[in-house]
């Protein structure tokens, strides 16, 4: 078991990582002092599957746990959600000492978090992501957020969890799909801040692949100590933290002009890095080479790293972009990196680097 | 012109106090230096008639401002509202950087500041506020929400302003029974935390009334002074903040009980002070002398100070109260007077004494 603090002061909280530490989260939370009633938010295909045993950790330590459901996949990040849950949150009379226990991967955490953020002015909130990708990054940090049809993640608040447990068993049944999707975030964590960890993942990447645990461990580790370090320099992104949305800014273009259906999350974001590095490139001297590394592991991890897009598509991309929330002064301003391991950010880009970097 | 300053660190701002401060907008948001693009929030009533003044000023200092109106009233404070607004800020690629100026009585900048709060996890907010109960009480603070069918303010955030314009002219046209109402926040600040400004309100009352510009402009001023000082000492309500909801209680189940139709917000706070007033005399030892000062002043403003209630609706009331923020651990907790000027927050009460309050 590991333990990767995030510093924030008041309102620091741990990270803990390891095998089943989701049944410790009764006892977490009976030392956070939170009410009796609490509630866990779920999804209908983790639910059935992990709800059991944290259900019945909460009831042990005290809690009078009430269970709530939303369905699966990104298409549920949305308002109506978020104000079903604030209506069960009433009828279950919640208070403001009532945690949330958010059980699921991304989307459960971003919606669970942004009622959590904003329920009774703020609840306290556990995360316990059951996907690589959110135990690597969105259960960490305290974005929280929904969708609106315009794009992705315009509303929402910053919400830090009181606790985050990463229980790698949860990803012994994680979907290959997702499973691979989640390490476009690890791929990420290096090429921003640490070559040594990017050097590591191109060694281990057969037995990250084999969900070896060891492996497992040491990479969710990392990747959450880096996270916490930017997070901790620069809570609202005022600055530095934007550097985690490295590949970030095509890519949820690209997940909106495709309906939020077509790709995972970490598909768009790999195709995002992937043309963010060749931007590198001709903007930020990033070696060629280096540009094929990044794309080489990507492959190897079975992610895409081109996308061919029509003349329409092009434009609509462009305008998702336009509303991204990275935008300021109407420029696009992207993370690019110098070399693997350093980044700098709010370097402006023309629309015509954009597309070209999109396919080699 | 009087300058007010809240001091939270990083998040300190400015309450400015006279007669068409509201003019100076534009010249105070290019100073803050916000992003060309920015919204007024406003509703159908206050638009019309104040709303060209303030385009103009942030049109001379440069700013593209669009106008976004909602109807007036407490009906409008509601999640489909808030997801229209929403809407209108990606429509018109609001920024991170672009402010939203809330113009409007204390329903426009809850919806505006929640809609500031929460969408791209923040924006800057103004509030310009044109009610007496706005001036001193909800623009000030960083209190925002919305309500559910369920209960008063159940959704909201903490969102401080960057500024806020208190324009004493926009008080000359305000209908006599809100300004009226709003009068019962200002005896609140008298009663949790200043007797002499509860004397100063006693003498003045008749100039008050007349809205003599001296006199409103003290009062207006020592007002947003007192909850400057509570909400510096406690942001967040983990204390002392608790005792500006002082007669809140049961004035937000009246509130809810009565479809958010009957009583202006001030008017149900006026029973809800009274009542606290009578609890305060069972349970906190006010000298029952002092309840009939306070039932008299708001008496003699013109204010209702009891209610009768049906069995049914005296079962609602508990209901709604049991719902109310300040509930923990399932019981009511009311903030009482031990004097006037003098209260404490936390104390346990009874379903029954709450009831036989509401009545002399």
């Amino acid at each position: 078991m590991r333990t990767v603090k995030v510093p924030l002061g008041e309102r620091s909280y741990s990270i803990v990582i390891g095998r089943r530490v989701a049944d410790r989260v009764g006892r977490a939370c009976e030392k956070l002092g939170f009410a009796a009633r609490c509630a866990v938010i779920t999804d209908d295909q983790v639910g059935p599957r992990h709800s059991p045993r944290v259900l019945e950790s909460l009831r042990k330590a005290g809690f009078d746990p009430v269970l709530l459901t939303i369905p699966a996949g990104e298409p549920a990040k949305n308002l109506k959600q978020v104000e079903a849950l604030y209506h069960e949150l009433a009828a279950h009379q919640l208070e403001r000492r009532s945690c949330l226990v958010a059980l699921g991967g991304g989307v459960v955490g971003d919606v669970a978090g942004f009622v959590a953020g904003t329920y009774l002015r703020g609840l306290p909130l556990v995360q316990l992501p059951t996907t690589l990708l959110a135990q690597v990054d969105s259960s960490v940090g305290g974005k929280t957020g929904v969708n609106l049809p315009a794009g992705k993640n315009l509303v929402g608040t910053f919400h830090q969890p009181r606790l985050v447990l990463c229980d790698l068993a949860t990803l012994d049944t994680l979907p290959e799909r997702e499973f691979r999707a989640g390490i476009a975030e690890v791929i990420k964590y290096g090429i921003i801040r640490d070559a040594a960890f990017f050097n590591q993942i191109e060694t281990d990447l057969d037995r990250l692949l084999g969900r070896e645990e060891a492996t497992l461990g040491a990479v969710v580790a990392r990747s959450c100590e880096i996270k916490a370090e930017v997070v901790a320099r620069d809570e609202t992104e005022a600055g530095l933290r934007a550097i985690l949305n490295f590949g970030h800014t095509i890519g949820h273009a690209l997940e909106a002009i495709t309906g939020y259906s077509q790709y995972l999350h970490g598909e768009a974001i790999a195709i995002g890095q992937v043309a963010a590095a060749r931007l590198s490139a001709r903007l930020a001297g990033l070696p060629e080479a280096e540009v094929e590394r990044i794309r080489a592991l990507f492959d190897r991890v079975g992610l895409p790293t081109e996308v061919q897009l029509s003349a329409a598509q092009k434009k609509s991309l462009l305008q998702a972009m336009q509303l991204d929330k990275k935008v300021s002064g109407g420029r696009f301003k992207f993370v690019l990196a110098e070399a693997i391991g350093q980044v700098r950010w709010g370097v402006p880009v023309p629309e015509k680097a954009v597309l070209e970097a999109l396919s080699a």
